[in-house]
């Protein structure tokens, strides 16, 4: 299985909803991507379809929309 | 592990959730509750915090809102 992408922005709420992940699909199927240290990843993102953070891309393509913690354009300020 | 919890309401995007989680995290983990066959867990589900469907308990506790379906009072119709 390829890997899941888990995108946020270093908020409380992404933080704690990366250990629940990390916990639940385990640390080896998941690549974590963090917007505050690296926005260079924005816009493949949103290639893939994220419109909020955070949010867990599946192997095959689906975008899971975990909460609804920041907009993407607020990311981008 | 104790099992994570998935509810839903058995609309198109929770299906697919569904079908992702249960692939994600593995069948054996997650007990699937859907409020269109099963209303009786709905005041259980809002008493561990979810607001809106389709949502992951976690085996911690945390609510996981998974992308904004449908809000919890749409499901009470």
């Amino acid at each position: 299985m390829n890997k899941s992408v888990f995108y946020h922005a270093g908020c409380p709420v992404c933080i704690s909803a990366e250990q629940d992940i990390l916990n639940l699909i385990g640390e080896s199927n998941v690549e974590v991507v963090n917007f505050d240290t690296d926005k260079s990843r924005i816009a493949e993102a949103e290639e893939l379809g994220v419109k909020s953070v955070p949010a867990l891309v599946t192997p095959n393509g689906n975008v899971l929309h975990i909460n609804f913690g920041a907009s993407m354009e607020d990311v981008k300020k």
